[in-house]
């Protein structure tokens, strides 16, 4: 976790305080159902929960704890029991340790994504926002870097509208992925604790229950969720490298926000660089780097090995904060982004028409030029147009052979962006669905 | 594609003729529409179709006339042409080349989730199968490798069994991520082709509409299917591994099946190696390193540029052909998998009752000997079966201070296996529900 | 492998011919070895030898024999008895498949790395010739997208040779790293077969000995290897994003070689795509993606299990020779690159002379204007310039408070461009060693 | 950087403290060229390192300047001239902040190298140590898992050590491919600083000199470092999984440590878990996980951009802190190995005298007996061997037919393990090279 990359609230489900709350509440909710069972005293239950639900937790002193006994678990549950006093003898019977730690885990993995898909509504209203602002904002549509034809700065936005919500629904899922409790035992057979405790705690957490663990809840589910999490990534890395490539000094059609007093350079204006959206495309590097060793995490050993807990040290928050900050900044930069319509326009203008060379050629044909001499017709002035000899029309119209079959009238219109934004709506509704 | 691990079925959806195929049903279905919608001529349309539909593309031809103009679309235009004649001149109408190939990686990538789901459905069956056949097969549970506590070999099937429900799952999500269709136009707007043309090609090709596409489907929604397929790999590979360490010299629990003339080694019969296994434990990787190329293919220049390509020209086939083979080997590996029920019980008998002195301990508490104590009174005849003084259920009935507390009636019942075996048959509900 | 991306002499490297060839001097080197140790007789060996080394193998029959035996090395070595007589009974003594397996790898891996290596001598050479052609072209250097201060040309491409001799240092590296001989029984004791014969093989074959193997030559060898062709790929991807940019509508100071008759699109002169270098980039990110298996492939289990090998199946070949072709593609793409100096010079000018504000800051300063006062000076001039009202020098030079500090002679030089490239020479001299 | 996965020595090289150190002494070095050079007054550069040689660097002052200014170099010479007062000025002249931070983390990434060729000096040592210790110890080499022929612990050792010697080589190619210094300016142009500044920086730090930057050092070192870092770590996790292999309770050759104080579970004895080396095992993953956004970091756009910043504020860390600490615990691991030669020799004896099986088939065919008939001589009483029939070499004597052909006296030297340790010699002479 990088302090510059992470914001409190994803942070804070990481932090020791949390984690040990967590526990407790496992314990807690647990202990009932085994007072419910009968298989420990109901007053013992009511206690932990009594002392435990209003007690802060001593990071410290469960370290101090820990570095003596070598176990966490047991360092928390001990000092639960200086909390709780001997009633505590009754918490985590039959359970295993895993039992409290991937339970745990679930219950961060879920809360992290309940923020990361808030996140991200968050990011959608902005691109809607802006998509609707500029829907019929004409801009040039680029394949390879190269001016191919119109489309407009609300159609791209809305493409990055539906893959957000798109991302939005691969989270959701991932969500479901991870949220799982097991309360089963050394090697997942109920063989000490009863079915029926482990599907009170996971009804209590808002979990479902995992059909079958073994002494762990098996790796494939944090494998999809990390995967979903790189999958996202690649999608913000997409929208940044757009900005990126808009904020270029020879395209300039956009530009991150920049406030009144900051710098990008000393003495120069025009060095604003992107550098909100390049930082969102390192951190999708980063999340993205994650998705493998939780892919190597699932081949466990027979019920469990322990090589994926370091793993997970590192990418559980590491992965959440990190995705959770970049989506943030990249609504940040959205919501603020300024644009430059005129600039668009200006830089469509570049190739002066060549972009309606087809419609020129398609409407030549449809005047019984044979299509092979239609498109000789086209290229010839196309080429002049290219060399700087004049707007494309002009050219045509200049061209006897041209106006011959197509009267200035009837060449006009086919220079008509508009024709190339007529189904912005049809789109806008498909996608907005309002 | 390495032909010795690919199978027929799933690499003839990748071959040049299924293909051309695919793009003639495409630009055929989409001639239809346009001649619906009175663009081309419908005659036209029903020409495309009836000389097309049932004639053989010459790939050699198609190949040949690339070369020329060095364009694959174009090229099996012409060839078309030359087998419809001119009504062929209609055909691809306000389209662009990638309408044509991203519906039909739709398409391929659509057929290839089928054969995967069914591979999965038979893999599922043959663990269930084996899975019912040793439900209450005792053998160790293992955690870190280390002997822990009985389960049963069922139970571990059902483990991998709930693991490929949701393999199955992801890959149901995936095919529906993929199956989208596009005919949009050069960047999207449908400036040239109705929306209503996707519409039916969609239709008529079980596919979705895509939404918004810019020249291209957006390539999060690829991302997203090989991630999950590298999901799957892993649990492949968890499955596999398994094997390979139920086969060990020392372990012995069950071993791939050899043909009665197989030789694994020469003349030592002990020398029967989990190859099977170890093969599809490599294939996972493979399956895996497809993930990263497709999560960087997201990130395309503005409208699209052409890198995603070459990548997805490997990782199209190699990934689906591949975990084809590996789903179905894992899935022969099971079927046959010769498992040894008295080995089990011999692996199981070498710790001598040992994985049963928590029960021990716990009985000791039950009848008011102090916690401490009971641990200290197990665990001194625990270090002695250990050493090898004998069974651990004969050193505590020969221990005068356990056998204050427990008479050797109370002892049996805590070294009976079947103790672990009692929730069993609630797990296999929840997984097989049936 | 993908036969558009793949080049003759590296996809023969690979070839069944190839591999038989190279199984059958592994062994007739070894056979010889034996013979002068005294093991097997001298004339079996020089038969062997004889025979086989002009004789022909038969793919085809080989694998008909492997589909009885079910052994490749055993299937070959049939084969070679059917060719060479009785006498190849002595062949393979004491030896097991791997010394010939890994061998064979050993020397293929080695023949890829001397192609790769003279591709990336033809690569520097083409990228030497355009840096010196073009060592004094101004062009803008550009951070995050935008311009920041002049350089030239050449000194760009000076940079790429400096990475691509690097990337050669490495691919050296690598060679010598996978170049290694093992030929030392079942589990690397020699137990069965003398040092002196894998000193012989290793010897003959051009090879270093393996000092001690397993069954196997360890694979961290492979790993690096593979890693060094991650890291030149990323090299050409850089490259390769470099021309992208350039080709930019909107910048297009260079552009990848269009043949005369080459149609980037119908009518649009300007559509001529950069789809080379895009190709490299994708092939870039499949060669990256090789490294992740390549290094799961280390750890095998105790003195080897077999999962490395359907990996190396394809990494072998798809790594070599899609990096070769890559590096050929690039060398093409550099060869025969279309640079406009012209155009350079029109982006220099585009934000004239903003670039140079620095410079006369510091001359101000120099002057005895406070630092800060000398800042406001020339951004208040600079801002002007911007917003499009003059070049920079103009404003200055009217601006009363400047000239009291600096006169238009002071001035002039300070917008000379060639104090950017006072150094270049020196660069050059560190670069090109010449 | 997870505190529990992190050593002081290695986490104190990524402190603020460090790194503001780190910036001073390029300031300085700077700052006495120019003033060689004339560039700037001696006694300015006299006094900046004076003053700032003996200073502390307030971090949080500087993090306050930042958060004013947004930049950190700035913030940082804005508090360097709160220390060394006016003369501060001087400093930084003709430089940009890359060619602080560049250089800043060679020479970062260059102390972390060291302390990593030394954690692998240490693990050598160990490694060494226990291979002479066992060199001779019998064990079973096993390849798929299954018991093939016998080796030594020694060679199993000297194995790892060799590849150690290679992981150390790599890393000694990684510290000189990182080890440069860059001073050149905002294109790397060396437009207002002179390469003799560069030089001189270079030549203090114990760095070369970048033959040619840009803005930033070329990431395909960085990338060549990490890749180096990743094959490295793989080794570590071939190692680590060899120990938990040996540990399982069916092998238990060896085991990680146990402390007499140490509960590996309450109660059972056995329950002595390879944490360590499965720990090593995840940690292995995350270093190769920060290989591919390292690969990613290459391709920065034109002169730089600086989306390769976040990705390496958490992978310079994160992958030498984790890799220093892997290290560490491996030594540890290996120098503490509770080694068990009886249990290997029982291991070994397992199979009755199986692994011999070829040796007899030799010495039958020797003594004339045809080969196939050698071969089922053997495998019949092999079998029975296998099937719990007696040890091989007495079923063998018992068989007339063996027995006609091989006496007593014949058989029982094919039966002596040290055979297969024949070369142990030579091959230590190789590895350890005395």
């Amino acid at each position: 976790m990088i302090p510059r990359y992470a914001r409190a609230e994803m942070t804070n489900i990481w932090s020791a305080e949390t984690k040990f709350r967590i526990w407790f509440e496992i314990e807690a909710h647990a202990a009932h159902a085994l007072a419910e069972l009968g298989v420990i005293p109901k007053e013992a239950a009511k206690i932990v929960w009594e002392k435990g639900s209003v007690a802060e937790f001593d990071v410290e002193r469960i370290d101090e704890i820990e570095r003596e006994v070598k176990h966490d678990v047991i360092a928390f549950l001990t000092h639960l029991s200086e909390i709780v006093g001997p009633e505590a003898r009754f918490v985590h019977q039959g359970m295993t340790s895993s039992d409290v730690l991937d339970t745990c885990l679930a219950v961060q993995l879920k809360r992290a994504s309940d923020i990361l898909i808030e996140d991200i509504d968050i990011l959608l209203e902005q691109i809607k926002h802006r998509a609707f602002e500029h829907k019929y904002t004409p801009t040039i549509g680029r394949s390879h870097g190269i001016h191919a034809e119109p489309t407009t700065f609300g159609l791209k936005l809305a493409g990055y509208y539906a893959e957000f919500v798109r991302a939005r629904d691969r989270l959701v899922t991932a969500r479901e992925e991870i949220a799982t409790c097991a309360i089963s035992g050394p090697v997942g057979t109920f063989a000490s604790v009863s079915p029926k405790v482990e599907e009170y705690v996971a009804h209590k957490l808002g979990l479902k229950v995992e059909p079958v663990s073994t002494q762990v809840i098996p790796r494939d589910r944090h494998a999809a969720f990390f995967a979903a999490l790189g999958v996202v990534a690649s999608s913000l890395e997409r929208f940044a490298t757009e900005i990126r490539h808009l904020q270029r000094t020879e395209v300039l059609e956009a530009e991150e926000y920049f406030s009144p007093g900051q710098k990008g350079s000393s003495a120069m204006p025009h060095k604003r660089n992107p550098v909100l959206s390049e930082n969102v495309t390192g951190l999708a590097r980063m999340v993205r780097a994650y998705v493998m060793p939780a892919m190597e995490n699932v081949a466990l050993w027979h019920e469990r090995d322990i090589s994926h807990s370091s793993v997970e040290r590192y990418i559980g928050p590491d992965a959440t904060i990190t995705l959770d900050f970049a989506i943030g900044r990249m609504s940040a930069i959205i919501g603020k982004l300024v644009v430059y319509p005129e600039r668009m326009q200006k830089n469509l203008d570049q190739t002066q028409g060549l972009v309606n060379s087809q419609r020129v050629m398609l409407a030549l044909t449809q005047k019984g030029v044979a299509r092979e001499h239609a498109y000789r017709l086209v290229q010839r002035n196309a080429m002049r147009t290219w060399n700087g000899e004049g707007p494309l029309i002009e050219l045509l119209k200049a061209d006897p052979e041209v106006s011959a079959a197509l009267t200035p009238a009837e060449l006009e219109p086919l220079f008509d962006p508009s024709h190339h934004f007529q189904n912005v709506d049809v789109i806008f509704k498909r996608v907005f669905k309002d």
